[in-house]
């Protein structure tokens, strides 16, 4: 049952048994889904010399990232929530789905499976480059700002939709799927004009082992800020409800 | 349990917060699958310096939408039945699943949330063209009604087998991935034609913002009549029925 | 439950109002399907002049029949077991779960599906040609004779386990999207070889339309002999078992 | 329930109907997926007359391996458990969840499968040669090495987290699709490296059928030791557990 309100947690939450093994499976989940994902973008480079993105290459990136997704999800969705991103957390947070402690346990778990990830595949590929995001001409980082916000939106929304609200039901089965391919869909859109990372973790092992920080902020600041609004919206309209709803017309 | 006959609706059931909260569902839900779908054809514009649409643009296009749709038909479904479609609405009006007041409330944010997607996306693709749909040459405005009658006919029929009709048992679960992928599917095929829309207000938002309203009329007749007639079709032959059936022979 | 022998069925059953449902339902759901299908091949058509396939064109043509086919047989699933395929109809009547007259009313609602399909394709693509089913160079119709049977012994034994067998369990929620998903999986192979159709409702409309009926007989020919093999084998091995069977290691 | 110890089996276990039973599943589910993943690349060689992998290919064996592999899980899955993989029976070997000797039976039949699909890949397609993996330009065998190690422990785990894991819960619907597209997901990036093969008897039958041996042996031991860390990993760290689990924050 979600915890209604923003809590800070007791300091042993953090290193209770049940904490380090959800910061385990974080890391464990984002090291697979950020080796499949940015190892995409790699094989793209790979197959067309460094050429610039093509329309197959972003369908390549989106449906690398929305099934590594997906399954990352999956895969730790019973042990740790299923998070494997800090825009995630920081709106499960915002909506009092989890403590400031674990929280930044989880933060702490998702870059460092997102670098031993970067650095796996810069082992495995012979060297190459884990290129970080960056803006394509003519998008300003402000422009990227935007993007990011409404995209992460998009993500966290899904989140609480189908995953922590607890009036979810039978969506709860397809949550996973849900949320790797809403990020799917926004790479398809995104991809073109700033990379569409929707994910710090995802931007941030990438940038770290090819050490390009260029505008790396915004990475941050749009997924933490759309994240964030997800949280507030879902959590007042479609949580905090007293009284019945009338029963839906579907599903 | 939905209402098994034509409804007006009491006024105030549109200004119940329940409607409220409802239509702020299919707005939001309306916003993220615009921003995904119509940005992907940004995206397209933008990698290609506007090229016509390519295969790969197709399979681009298509999944955009059919895992934006999936999402936003997800993210409402417990909240509003997850329509995004004035289409959808039209034709769970006819089979007797809304109130006429409120179909109306939920036109309005779905118009609304294609609108502000397309504003949105203005702004963080640093001021590209939101592209209206248009025929492509040697395809009628009467050919294109009769496709986009026949696509959005599959879209709202599978609507009502996996999410309005009460007997649809565990197809409930899956329903929001077949209504996103049928309309992927058609994609692939209208998309070369028409552009596919299958819904008014996924015209309406690019139409509005870049102002370009050629043809605009049959974005709306097709999707209505297609939508009116699987409403009309599913509610006689497979909903309006007053005894058991034999059992199915699978699922 | 499904009837365990082979049977001729009642001449009353086949004119039954459940028997005459479930032929409309299975009508629907190919001509939805093969308006997808076929018509993806069209957009392909239309956007390349006519060029030879390209890996981009098999991916666009399997993405279209995985998410049609998976639709078609979600939405007739209840009514009439989501056959929409001679092939399964076959398949299921020789593992005796379907009677002789109910699966050639089937047959014929199938057939007329698809045809109403192409018809409907021809006038609104504004006139152009539903392209029949055909070899690629090097490759004879007895290659493509044991191609279709392979595919279609995936198909149709996919069928089986995830929706006609008793013990299906929780995979018949998914069963929709594995019969799909199995068709898209053959195409990627088949495609560039004999077209892939698993279906001879499928290879019937296009080539009743385009008047083309060169190595007709194999689309017929190799998926029946494919769906009854997979009846057989699925329903001897794994169907009529007497004793209880240990538990399996998963899901 | 698993074995929650690593058991030899007694002999006459491999020799019961049901384990004859599982094994005839594993042979037919690995012929199912070898045939459509092996036959999605012998379609792009058909298609662009062997010209390198591009990023539309690697699309096409990125779905045709998802897909396939994810259909070949659901129809064993009650049966066999759904292994199709001698990596992932290795790895529910050392986690304690199959026996020995069962484990030997399924290998011998998930690599007969694998050679059957492709004598009839090699006929149905004209004669076309079943290309065997094989590593790019630029990448080492020890590249090669660690790329399937951590692509094949990324499927182990997920075979753990959503089918084995006694605490799988809601999961378990979903698992075949999840186990499926991480193939996908990988391929996308280890495909234009090695091949991305994660399966030792999906590069055993191309290579018996084509006879090229050139580094089989990484396609081996990569797989065995990825998901034999894997279930041993899964294993301690989220099954071997007395106490206990805090609910999750979501799902």
């Amino acid at each position: 049952m979600p915890i209604r309100n923003i809590a800070v947690g007791r300091p042993q939450d953090a290193i209770h048994p049940d904490a380090l093994k959800a910061a385990l499976a974080e890391f464990i989940s984002t090291l697979i889904f950020v080796f499949a994902g940015e190892g995409s973008g790699m094989a793209f480079n790979k197959l067309t010399n460094d050429s610039s993105t093509t329309p197959a290459g972003l369908v390549a990136a989106a449906l690398a990232h929305a099934f590594g997704l997906f399954v990352a999800v999956s895969v730790s969705a019973n042990i740790s929530g299923g998070h494997v991103n800090p825009a995630v957390t920081f709106g499960a947070f915002i909506g009092g789905n989890i403590t400031l402690l674990r929280g930044i346990l989880y933060w702490i778990a998702q870059l460092l499976g997102s670098t031993v990830a970067c650095l796996l595949l810069k082992f495995s590929t012979g060297g190459l480059t884990t290129s970080a995001f960056s803006l394509s001409s003519g998008v300003s980082v402000w422009n990227a700002f935007v993007f990011e916000i409404v995209m992460t939106f998009s993500l966290v929304y899904t989140v609480y939709a189908t995953a922590l609200d607890p009036k979810k039901g039978n969506l709860g089965v397809i949550a996973p799927i849900a949320i790797g391919f809403i990020l799917g869909a926004n790479i398809l859109a995104g991809g073109a004009f700033d990379g569409a990372s929707l994910n710090p973790a995802v931007s941030f092992g990438p940038a770290l082992v090819s050490w390009s920080w260029e505008n790396h902020w915004v990475y941050w600041a749009g997924p933490l800020v759309g994240g964030g609004l997800a949280g507030i919206v879902y959590d007042i309209f479609f949580i905090n409800q007293t009284h019945e709803q009338l029963p839906p017309t579907g599903y």
